[in-house]
């Protein structure tokens, strides 16, 4: 690995370099990294401005099989890219190769979508030269994409969430070119995947500008992406802190672009009274596994827990205790990240109204995460509802409610949430029915009897809400709707056929799904 | 009429209060019109949110049912509307009838709309027990409102763009209760237009916060009603100045909310060779009733002609000139809108790179607006993109091209535009074709051989287009889909039926159109 990044089709060094580092020892890993400049910058994006229109009117067949041969090439990498995520990441080989079939599902995915091809929006509403009082023009509408996106891959999904991760498929499979910047966490594995993609590229005979890869750790470089005037929109999945500076720059900029950062979330998980009586020992159990998996570093991660005193609570918190005092240290991503999580913990430690259940095996060896379950009352929860904001790791807190009354005026309190889950049996039914309206209001997706963590990659899934879960709750990350994201609207008035783009013609030549009057042709 | 205005079916009077203005003489009119206070707009912001549940789970037929209500209330208003309409704005009585017919179809389009159900987006991907490596869990999506709306009415359309207008109708069809601020140039016309939607709330058994009508000319107002933390989006008509101030409050709030504003536009007119030759003169004469229409107080009235020199454009140039000296001065809406168009015309005069081609008769009375065309070149225009910027009003400007490759790099220089306009006869069409790429990355919407004014409300309209003609080139402001802007997924996972909202349901009882594994059920 020589540690270039990608400028279009080229392959850059530049003097001043970076290195990854394996969490799990310390250790820096050997290859040095290229940090793209602010020139490297302007030049992406002025290729991905310059590859835009041949890019956007590719036909959908095309463009789809350009996803596919992404997620081929991206296979064809083979152990390569699963051992060198696994030494940037300190992800367990068998999560990276899920992981990697994820990525690739997804964007064969977005292969599909384009075929489908309701996302181009068509729709006619064709001329009635007899009505009174005035005639009415013929007019078309289609989507096209709004622009070169620039991307941010996120440190805790290094595949799927990162260079060829769902922001980026769906911006291609709306017609956007895509410049990304790097997670600096995992450079390797954003090289080794930049890549296959500038080999796909190349195979499809698109044009470069299609896709870049920057690296480097400095903010300036994603200052200087954002508030290029060929970017028209950004995906970002991160901190809060992170998201909001990005909006910030893209707000301001002469011509304000859409962010659409996902950014943080405690997941809240509802524990009802019948359910809890019924299996509170088993969900303890269920509860720790989802908590701990990944040691906790996901923004589905159940970071709340919401329940009615009683015997079934009981049960649960004895299951749950029993698990965390077994679950093992695992690596976290970076040392930051596992800094971050142990200042998070020890602040509820140290916290008045906070109590703690329980701790994990303590670590030996370097950044290991150390599992943590608080509990405080209801009561002292909504005197002080920062409690519930986001510690990033394998740590929870157990809100002990006086009553169902209680817990609906601690979600009223909450922020925004990607999810919120319940954990009923049929007796709770109706108590959960009555808490729908307001769960609906806070989160973007309300899951039964499972747990938040493990997102499908789907037509119905939201991976997003309200903020701070999301900059945009009208949006989603993940599904097949991702790509509404990166389109946007244009109507054609009285163009003659031949000047129509190909999918509004009234032979419809591709073959595009579309509205007549509104309704399905 | 008594000057009050409404917190949801309250009439509500304070003392502080201002009064309309007939612009045809500058006289005061009778009445006093309560300004709304700061607790005034937390009031309304409170009652709507109270609202939002029971409105967005209405039965689409109800919601219709309601929509077409309005309609019917504003109708029955009869030639009281039409004569305060008229001296408040100094509109014509027979462009306010037509303006009102547009207002009520509107809203039943809407209704239509809510009626069809795709506003819901309702997607099922059933469960896939038996996949491996992983069973599939079921999941459900639908959009459900994102929340109370706040609505800032323009001054342009006293009814259309107004209190019962294009973003109120698409925000209730969307299930969001409404608070509007009514403009202050018009505040008869919209007590009574507000008063016949109150009747609606009652006569249908809404919620009265479904709507809350405030008056008052302080921007304070406006800064109260877009910080309150009940109000989700907002949607705006007006000014550069006045739609960016409302998008700084609403992204420094501590939850960031949408701001759909449009605002400015100057609409290139690009006059191709072959269509100048054949009918020259017939477009001069032609884009001057444009131009003039409703003393050219249209955000898509055309203030920019494009074209390459020569006899053709002689010729347009010879009729257009000739209009504009008989177009009789029109009564403009505000003395602040005469006066700001009397400033931007004065420093187009004065320009040192801007001839003067015509202007039109001799105003006399109070704020007459006399129309204007001036000539520029290509290469000045080059110089100074400026001179781009929009005069709201009959004024603009004609820039002599020395070619197709000339007017290209004109609009490649223009900001985000609404419309774009191209004539041409055949031979035109493949010069025309060329630029489309161009044209689609500017503009939202490109009309062949007609005129930008006159804005279709249907399915397949987009009145939007990139920064600086809207805050958010992904919606539209006019047609069926300005009710995406109001609304957010939301997926379900797992859930029992019976606590899946209706449209989810496995029946599907309310009989709503649905998509399985993304293509139509």
């Amino acid at each position: 690995m020589d540690g270039s990044f990608l400028v279009g089709g080229t392959k850059v060094s530049r003097p001043e370099t970076f290195q990854a580092s394996d969490p799990a020892t310390g250790a820096l890993l050997a290859t040095e990294f290229s940090v793209s400049s602010a020139a490297d910058v302007a030049r992406a994006c002025a290729l991905a401005d310059e590859a835009l229109d041949s890019f956007r009117e590719l036909a959908p067949e095309d463009r789809a099989t350009f996803l596919e041969t992404v997620a081929s090439q991206i296979e064809q990498l083979g152990d390569t890219l699963i051992e060198r995520a696994h030494a940037e990441s300190g992800l367990t080989e068998a999560r990276l190769n899920g992981e990697r079939g994820r990525t690739c599902g997804q964007l064969r995915l977005f292969a599909r979508v384009v075929r489908d091809g309701y996302w181009a929006g068509a729709s006619i509403d064709p001329a009635l030269p007899e009505r009174t009082p005035l005639p009415r023009s013929d007019l078309r509408l289609r989507r096209i994409p709004v622009g070169p996106v620039a991307v941010f891959g996120a440190s805790n999904f290094p595949l799927a969430f990162s260079v060829a991760g769902g922001d980026t498929a769906s911006a291609w499979a709306a017609g956007c070119p895509v410049v990304v910047k790097g997670h600096p966490a995992h450079p390797g594995t954003s090289l080794l995947v930049g890549d296959a993609i500038r080999r796909a590229v190349e195979i499809c005979g698109l044009h470069e500008g299609v896709f870049s890869l920057l690296q480097g750790a400095s903010n300036n470089l994603g200052t200087s992406l954002v508030s290029n005037p060929h970017i028209k929109a950004v995906g970002f999945t991160g901190s809060r802190a992170g998201g909001l500076a990005l909006l910030e720059i893209a707000s301001t900029r002469p011509e304000p672009i859409p962010v659409f950062a996902e950014m943080s979330s405690v997941n809240p998980v509802i524990l009802f009274p019948q359910a809890l009586e019924a299996r509170g020992a088993a969900l303890g159990a269920a509860f720790v596994a989802s908590l701990t998996m990944g040691s906790g570093q996901f923004c589905t991660n159940p970071g709340i827990l919401l329940a009615v005193e009683g015997e079934g609570l009981d049960a649960f918190v004895g299951a749950a205790v029993a698990a965390i005092e077994g679950a093992q240290p695992q690596v976290m991503l970076t040392s930051a990240i596992h800094a971050n999580f142990d200042r998070g913990v020890a602040a509820l430690e140290n916290h008045e109204s906070v109590r703690l259940l329980a701790r994990g095996a303590v670590p030996t060896g370097c950044n290991r995460g150390q599992a943590a379950l608080f509990e405080t009352s209801g009561a002292e929860f909504l005197k002080d509802y920062a409690l519930g904001h986001e510690i990033f790791g394998a740590a929870s807190l157990l809100v002990r409610c006086a009553d169902l009354a209680e817990i609906a005026s601690v979600i009223e309190v909450m922020e925004g949430q990607l999810t919120a889950t319940l954990q009923i049996d049929a007796g709770d039914h109706e108590a959960a029915r009555d808490l729908m309206p307001l769960l609906e209001r806070k989160v973007g997706r309300i899951l039964a009897n499972g747990w938040p963590t493990g997102v499908e990659v789907c037509n119905a899934m939201v991976h997003g809400g309200p903020f701070p879960a999301t900059s945009d709750s009208r949006t989603t990350s993940v599904g097949a709707t991702a790509i509404d994201r990166f389109l946007r609207p244009v109507c054609y008035q009285d163009l003659p056929d031949e000047i129509l783009p190909a999918v509004l013609r009234d032979a419809n030549p591709l073959n595009m799904p579309r509205l007549r009057e509104g309704t399905p042709d």
